[in-house]
């Protein structure tokens, strides 16, 4: 099975998921000013921003990741649906961890848990997926495992196991699991910059 | 007229069909704790995860089906488009039957046997399809009849005869309709990931 | 300019386009019987089969169109951006008519006459880019006139007239505006049936 | 890396973004006519069209620059994220500048210096991929400096520039910055229509 459905397929999930966010950006009721208004909604805007970075952060790996495919095996194509539908909850849990950061209180904690429940789904998605591409060499362009693959698993882990270790920060501080994923994100955006190198069309 | 612009259309309109199942995802009442609210609209999620799931099939069989296409004539591209009709229902019928499950009594009847119907509408939808490409080998790249094509109407057939069946059997019990979806959906990824071969790109 | 980002982008506001129609199937109110409230909501499923209908062969015939393109050029970019904010338009104009059909009223005259100018205009847009194409030979891979020129501009005429004759039609009766635009949908989709060919991918 | 998916993934987001602005189009409330309600209503119409120009410019200007690159880099494609949030940003802030715009007072002031702000980010993200392309020619297939990058960085300029002065202009009269933020997209229209030229594909 030819990987480019399944990339356009991915893709229209990936655009229609990051662009939904929007509209979790509600308008400020109008019993307040619209600056007072917008201010308290600080915590929907962040977590818009946050999840913007994470889902753009995921797409640009998967496009990477599915770049060395030469062919896609049918576990694959329901792993990478697995790996969609916690993307596509992203927006849910994000609206949900915005709202109650505003509200505060214990469900404030609840919804920092769920948040980074989700925040790891996507990253044990990814994870699997990226272990099935590599004890699947038939289905690579180049069958020798790649160079990177130790540095390269090391990485995704960090994410796991941040937002792992999240799900239990989330009872201390929900305000530290939204700084800590922020971090997880910049830290991506980083490694990823630095290690840029243009590769032929 | 080429397949890779049904293929684009029709890509899209299953992105967009599957992401949109998020926004049935409402935020729980906040007059209730977080946990206990997001209990009570449990079977919204489990609704969100069996349209997902079954979006997702049929898209990995049309995938499929689109593969062995040569070219496309004008009455598919209709057919088509009567198929994505039905899929771009499911999130409302899936969201009606989510709802009235919660709520229960008489209606939680009427709302299984609508989601049921328009799961059978999507699996005639295929099967359709199905049989005019079976009698049209000039279409194909393949013009022989596919040797798996008995096997494979019989199992295309299996989703008609079940969800046939759930909209006698909503007006028994509501939930044994979402059990049968779900154990169908189970089916249909289990089989296909078992017989599962990589293709050549 | 190449035509491939051209249509993937028309093909993916079409396909969010036709897919978003099924946020206007709102839930019925819980208030009367499940069966009661989708019978009370006739004109909002009715629109909505409607309205695919519509976009779906406009996509057609956007498809085939397009498929006659080798170059593009910005004029053509700007008309199919200024048709696409009518495909856009077309949801919400639906919406419209079908909230007032319900209603009834003088309103629904109105609605009826807003939903006659945005297929109107859709026509308007369509034809503007057919004349384009037609006038400009350097875009197309066949310079010589298409020989079916004569008859596609009469039948693309067929819906423009239609269209702004229901617009003073929707003053005497808004369902019979409804009707002549479901026969429109009817024959172009048994046209383009019946004169259908298999094309060379 | 391959710019494919930089523009299918772009596409999507674009295209998505600029068909959720007709969500911002409301349906007018019941309690006067149809005519008055849509009236009451002309800056959410008025903007629905400023944000559909605006997104659609941005999508042709990206589709040419994008269409020169050869390959792409890592950070070109975190660049095209923060263009795309800008993008996405989009909607929220129309609809904002729709509400306060209906309403009057200080508020409509302060949305219209939003509306401004977005626009000049999304002018900003813009210019910031153009540089980096003219500073990286490996990226391209012309390596040689475009010899419209003069005029053309000049042109791109000419927004920005409108757009930062239009958040002073806000405070002095909010109408202003819409009608000088539909000049800035008529100009580019024009601009770019009368320079037009078909390109082989």
């Amino acid at each position: 099975m030819r990987t480019d459905r399944l990339e356009a397929f991915s893709d229209g999930v990936f655009a229609v998921a990051i662009t939904l966010l929007v509209l979790d950006l509600q308008l400020p009721p109008t019993n307040v000013s619209l600056i007072q208004g917008l201010a308290d909604r600080w915590p929907g805007f962040a977590a818009f921003g946050l999840s913007f970075a994470i889902i753009g952060i995921i797409w640009v790996n998967h496009h990477a990741l599915v770049g060395a495919l030469r062919v896609v095996d049918r576990p694959l194509l329901f792993l990478n649906l697995a790996l969609l539908m916690s993307v596509v909850l992203l927006p849910f849990t994000t609206s949900l961890f915005a709202r109650y950061l505003v509200r505060g209180g214990g469900d404030a904690h609840v919804a920092a848990a769920i948040f980074s429940g989700s925040s790891l789904l996507m990253s044990l998605g990814f994870n699997v997926i990226y272990v099935w591409i590599i004890r699947h060499p038939a289905l690579r362009y180049d069958a020798t495992p790649p160079r990177s693959s130790v540095r390269a698993t090391l990485r995704f882990g960090v994410g796991g196991v941040v937002y792992a270790a999240s799900i239990g920060i989330a009872f201390i501080s929900a305000l530290l699991v939204f700084v800590l994923s922020a971090l997880v994100a910049a830290y991506y955006v980083l490694d990823q910059v630095t290690s840029s190198e243009p590769v032929e069309s």
